[in-house]
């Protein structure tokens, strides 16, 4: 059950229809799972901008990185640049040349690409090598074509999925989990959407209430458990119509997002945003006809209220993660879901949940 | 009444004894306050590192820059060389050359500095405008220099004082906060303090417990209040070994702590950290003898609890702003204090506190 | 007499009409010097990105910070926005504070800024404290507000003047030197303009000739002159229409400009360089109307001969300001100018100058 | 032949005693060449810091982003741990992947790695695209292996060799360059070496000499070459003992010897320098004993005289990277190496060469 299921509610602002990435129109998400034996417990999460050829369409983007302990590809073209030139791929730490190699070819083959000598694959990535023999680098380039060829502007699904199939977060089962919210019309009427790969410790919280605590399990809480790493990749899409100086804002709100569920961003987490602007009015082409480009963008002063639904969606996006998540057994050993039957009372004691 | 004092807990991780920045030995704090006819509500803050000669012995520092819609004065060459030389002062938008004067003249004039050309005052603000009359820049160098000569290690006041005279936060008085933490002897057994100006905008959150959405009191609720601006100032203090590099990571932590209280941080807000080390481990002598210098630092590995006592010191630092802060009449109205008599039943209904 | 009276060229693109920074239409700048018995040899200058109400029609900006041993006041806030919303003034270490107080109180007076509350004060500066009494902080703030008002769009004044009055560079008498380049249509017909105030040390070159060793003065080396501190102030104009991620970009360029002439930007030099826009297209209103902001800017792929112009034009205002410059006796000994007797030759043997 | 065996020299600092990256004791590179048919003309270049497992001894480490148009693999943890764990590769642009998978795998297999399951591949490209069939992707994994395998601490080949097979600068054939400075003991007796891989455009200048507007052949120089692009890596090795910060300042100074050799960091260049100390005093082993590490490091104050070296390094490199390639057949034409029967009477004309 997503948190909205149980009535609860993050911030104040509403939600879009589907309460995901996807309500961002164009938005595409694809996943391609890998459970095999005993140990492999992994996946490819691809998040598409729009459906065309994103190479000759390029997006503006920004990566803001909360804590750099990863091995995200493409950032310092995007911030160069300012722009997002593939489909985004979130897989596990050590498939991450695997999803690279994959969104190079898969790029250089696109019809109208013949003459493209240069691809910036932007590729994240958490590590799943608790439940998953990470070492066994199980994904291939067909894993990660599969993704994006699964990729849907429909719901997307939550939990045990793609990128988040083997992954743990405060020491329960984290996954992916999306979120969005649509601003009113009086602050600009856009949409944003998160879409998160949770894997990180803190001490968690669920709309403020600190269940990590009252569970006694979170990060040095004792010396079984003095370890707060993992990574949280996030990407937030909107359809407002921001260059890249304003998305790497965005995105820097997003990172406090983590926050509110109680992460801590620890040394060992490699906290990555991805943000981008699907509006046509500040679409990239690849070839700029003229001398200067038009573009229309949202000023400075008007972009609190988008602030404000990135931290929003990205809280919920990761408690998403969380409620979806299912008890898994994997190479080490096994990681549950969520009690919930420890979490609700605590909700309810402390008035999340109401009768 | 401070937070502690209603028993309400901030985190996991035990405060230091006085549950302030000056818990960390050797950190001073002083308040000058300027109350004035109807319209002058203003004042500064000074933090220093040590009692020493700063600029002679100065320490390692890192500034982290969550929104620069500020007017923090210093920022590149702490950024650039790694260190402080100067105390930290904090005061209004208006008055910050003020005050960098007066830090100047003060360092310039100190015995042992006599052949000092070149200072980098650090100087942090916050906008007063609503309570105060910015415009007339009331404040003297003389103000300056009696916040620095008021400095204590001694409990710091808070609330309505020194650079916390005229702030506002979450449409509530705001001001001067502190707290710390004090880490268990496993994991270090250092100490960490905070010291906030606050006066910014979001969506109240006080252990969790969503006051601003129950008061329906926050940003963007109203055509009356479409605005989160403002600003947020952050000092970290710790004994704790950290060369620049680690303590711009810590200096980002804090950051996180604006985000637990609610905060959205606004294109209008000025949000800035600074954080120090005052360990003669690192300190840095403004002339070293020799070729090298020999350092002894906590290596990433142990970083993540400091980490941890940083967000969870900030956000308590912010929220005893609010809670020591009390109703001021100033210049363009009047804020009122954290209604006490609406608050406390709602953290009465959301389990923060109990009977 | 400035390069091209000698028929110096540096680079391969056209100068502008003036070889000035007043070549880009708009661009006003002033100084105001102060000579004082024998120990005073200091000023002002005052860059205008055009003649109107700056606060209330500011320009997309960049600050790019070479070495951050500097007091440059207000990188944060343009960084941050991307824009500029006062005149730039350049002067010495000590009298930042001053030039700060002067550009905000002029802010605050100027007509239609009756409701402001918060200005962002561009200040930079050089330590000219061989030359200067720089200790006693003499420059007043009418000193400031007398370069403003003498800012004209006319060609300026070079080497021993405004901020300029009391600089060394390389070991010899540096100063405020300019130069200009004029794209051709084909390359978008841009102009883009470069003022300097040049206080640094390294290993002179002009026009790639190795002045420096030839000289035998240059950094480290003797055990006289063991120190290649200092510091380098750089403005660069265009009227191209660029966002401030692309006037990013061409900042760091004229950093580059730094080079060619010797410099090594050494530990102790503030090296910063403020880029600006003058072109209407990317004009940023305090209040913008509607929405939306409409843009016209120039793309990624047609930015590199604007990074070839700003190298130019650099390079080549680092040398005027050394060209130009006069022997100078201050506060702790004489400096002299460039010994023509001595450069003249060697730039005939290394074949810049041809009979 | 190399610029020294020309009796050229670049600035005014001694070499080391090989001039190369290798004079920094430790140091090793490696080259494997791929050269098949009339269209494959790539390759790869390797660099250890020491040769021993340098996962399990890392080393402090930085990359500066110079341009960030490139492809450059695991810049963020390096930026955020300060250090790097792998050997460096340098390989075209879209055989990245393959380097980063060898690495990776080099790494897990390596003795004593066995536990670990997070490998930050650094891997550096530039674009061999005009006379390599790049697309076409023809490096594997074991041709990463092999130039891992054959580095060696001696002097290292140069020209078209390794990752500067089929490199084109200034419009000449590029390819692997490397030089070195050796401090005299007065200013620390450190060694700092660089090694280059060319693959940029601008107007070439050697030794100060204007040899690209003298041949007429430059960026925009007519329509036939309007097109600056291109991308340079720049390593820098030193046995000072330098912290992550310092080295980021380090690596920042090697940037500026691309101006001096006429580079104008063009926007469709990946410009990214990776500086590195080999020195044992400031090793980060994987595992720290006790909760602090001791270091002994290089204060800010004497950092000039390596800067001076980087700068000076680089420009030497980047030189001999032209002088040491040869005429080179390929995927889409010829690309002639530096013209000598045209270069060297400018070089006379211009002082540089003496009889």
């Amino acid at each position: 059950q997503r948190l909205r299921d149980l009535d609860i509610e993050i911030g104040v602002l509403p939600t879009g229809s589907m309460n995901a990435i996807t309500d961002v129109e164009g938005v595409k998400v694809g996943h391609s799972s890998l459970i095999k034996g005993d140990s492999v417990r992994t996946g490819v999460t691809a998040i598409l901008p729009h459906g065309g050829n994103i190479f000759q369409q390029k997006v503006p983007a920004a990566i803001y990185i909360g804590n750099g302990f990863g091995k995200l590809a493409g950032s310092s073209q995007v911030q160069e640049l300012g722009n997002l030139e593939t489909p985004i791929i979130l897989t596990n730490t050590l498939n991450v040349t695997t999803a690279m190699d994959a969104v190079i070819k898969y790029t250089l083959n696109q019809d109208g690409n013949e003459n493209v000598y240069s691809v910036n694959a932007v590729v994240g990535e958490t590590n799943d090598g608790f439940l998953n023999d990470i070492r066994g680098q199980h994904l291939t380039n067909e894993d990660m074509l599969t993704a994006i060829e699964n990729a849907t502007t429909e719901n997307t699904e939550e939990g045990n999925v793609g990128a988040g199939m083997g992954t743990v977060a405060f020491g329960f089962k984290g996954g992916v989990g999306t979120a969005s919210r649509k601003l009113p019309e009086s602050l600009g009427g856009y949409t944003l959407g998160v879409l998160v790969q949770s894997n990180f410790g803190g001490v968690l919280e669920i709309a403020g209430a600190p269940v990590g605590r009252e569970l006694q399990q979170f990060s040095f809480s004792d010396r079984l458990m003095n370890n707060a790493d993992g990574s949280c990749m996030i990407v937030v899409a909107t359809d407002a119509p921001l260059d890249s100086r304003n998305l790497e804002r965005l995105a820097k709100r997003a990172f406090l997002g983590i926050a509110k569920t109680g992460g801590i961003v620890s040394n060992g987490s490699g906290d990555y945003v991805i943000a981008f602007s699907t509006s046509e009015k500040v679409r990239v082409p690849y070839r700029v006809e003229g001398d200067t480009q038009s573009l229309e963008v949202v000023p400075n002063d008007l972009m609190s209220p988008l602030f404000m639904a990135a931290i929003e969606a990205t809280e919920e996006a990761i408690l998403n993660s969380l409620f979806m998540a299912e008890t898994t057994k994997g190479h080490h050993g096994t990681i549950e879901a969520l009690p919930m039957e420890k979490v609700l009372p605590v909700l309810r004691e402390y008035g999340v949940l109401r009768d």
